[in-house]
């Protein structure tokens, strides 16, 4: 079953990113014919510094390989190295009537935000359709604010196919059942966007300082303490097992430890899990040559899908003449 | 001075496009630096039937060839074999509010005809605009209708070098001043969609059926008439030198003669003129793989433009990671 995935090279990953999306990836490499490409060409449309974006890019490969990508099973590559997804998007433009896109509810929060409405924006889920369609894959695993991209990618994909015959499966979304929802330092979902994020690969330091910051109830230290609602209980579970989650709770309920000493714990926990994926991503910032060959490998095994399917778009549209 | 001219791979040419543009472009290409493609991206926003497009495609280069395109001085390609542009116009879109899209006039003339309101058709203007910077041409000659577009282009040039630095020639439109007005066989200006066109390559009986439709003032044959108001008269003057333009209007004024003999005449002289043409055209149709090798060779001096800038817009916009 080929899943694929389209990731936004969009800076400093967090636990939220991790526990969300990033760890059904890597804990499904091996069954899955996985397919992540981090799209480059979908952040032009919120990059403009050059400079910043290329440094995304990389970054964003050498985090997603630090954190389990296994670029010997899946297929890992960037959007921009397998230039025919722009041909497909152009073919696929024809068959996007303008109400689709009027109707994207990403485009009109965007713009609604502040966003400048540019036509890279608005005619994002054509190139998204593209990112799907040129790799024919069974599922796309999506946040909710993506169902309706797939959506449009899905009806641009009948069309198409009313037209030319049965060349693109359409495709399925799937959102994850089994995520846990993963608390921010106020308790809100964490997103980059609440500035509620403790970051994966942030410095020890600074991760201490923002998991001091977790809002708790105030209660007297010598007290039992409730977890089930408490912000540091319910992050810290996400790192632990489940005899480490009853000892965890049994300090909870004992009483004589304030939430002070959970934060500590807590950071504690998160700077020893990741700590191989540190180690493995300060190899790869030492060996970005390295990742750039994965890259590179990523790209040609994407391509032997891509190709096949936009010499098919080439031949039936008559772009081949 | 360069000089950049897309080419609608729309079907049969007409005398109206032969005076109104392509002649000039032939005259024209040994003092200039002429640049001219066939716009099949451009077409698949109006044909949808691939072997139609792929038919027009081979049409319209052995056509222009035919006519007189020189492949050895001018640059002769289709636009698809060049492939950085819609790399270009990718960039492009972050660079393109969308309310420049909504006043286009074209845009709108065309849904308002009935033409389905798909994206290819709104962002025409985004590729027209990465077809003209990615070659940095001086002038592109164009019809009134076209000229809202190369603004466009303009719009979001300088909007770009705004933020990369001088990155794109501002390019410059031109309407041809010296365009003879072709009257078609009903007096109004030659047009397809006017339905009163003479074919360059029409068979020799439906040129002269079309031309004894040619719509004349009723007058009897020994009496003189008009030469002025006359469109057998202005569609011929088109094809005579001086002294054979006298002739005729002696012919006229004489009288003795009816228009009928006028259209006899005037058929003759289109037909002899596209003489040459028509061999040529028909070389070119038994060596179809000698047009393919023309077009081949004009992508790869197209690419010697094309490949340094995208590879500068690859750096700025940080595609190039």
């Amino acid at each position: 079953m080929r899943v694929l995935t389209g990731i936004q090279p969009s800076g400093d990953l967090h636990i939220g990113n991790y526990f969300g999306s990033i760890k059904q990836m890597v804990d499904a490499q091996k069954e899955n014919d996985t397919f992540a490409f981090i799209a480059n060409y979908h952040a032009m449309t919120s990059v403009s510094d050059g400079k910043r974006l290329a440094e995304l890019t990389m970054q964003s490969a050498t985090d997603f390989l630090a954190l389990g990508i296994d670029p010997k099973v899946a297929t890992f590559w960037v959007q921009s190295d397998v230039k025919e997804v722009l041909e497909l998007y152009w073919a696929l433009s024809s068959f996007t009537p303008m109400g689709l896109l009027e109707r994207a509810h990403s485009y009109k929060d965007k713009t609604a935000k502040g966003i400048a409405a540019n036509h890279s924006l608005f005619s994002y889920p054509v190139l998204m359709a593209a990112d799907i369609l040129l790799y024919s894959p069974d599922i796309i695993p999506v946040g909710k604010d993506q169902i309706q991209h797939v959506e449009i990618a899905r009806d641009i994909a009948i069309k198409f196919n009313n037209e030319y015959g049965d060349i693109f499966k359409l495709p399925t979304f799937k959102i994850e059942e089994n995520v846990a929802t993963v608390p921010g330092i106020d308790g809100q979902k964490m997103s980059k966007s609440y500035n509620n994020t403790v970051n994966i690969f942030g410095e020890e330091k600074k991760q201490l300082k923002t998991i001091k910051k977790i809002v708790t109830e105030n209660v007297p230290m010598e007290a039992p303490k409730e977890y089930e609602s408490c912000n540091v209980y319910n992050m810290a579970k996400l790192f632990l097992n489940e005899n480490e989650c009853k000892e965890l709770q049994e300090r909870y309920k004992r009483g004589g430890e304030g939430h002070g000493h959970f934060k500590l714990y807590l950071h504690d926990v998160i700077w020893e899990y990741f700590k191989p994926y540190r180690e493995k991503r300060a190899y790869y910032q030492e060996h970005q040559d390295e990742v750039r060959d994965i890259l590179d490998l990523g790209a040609t095994k994407a391509k032997e899908i891509a190709l096949p399917m936009i010499e098919k778009i080439r031949t039936v549209t008559g772009i081949r003449y």
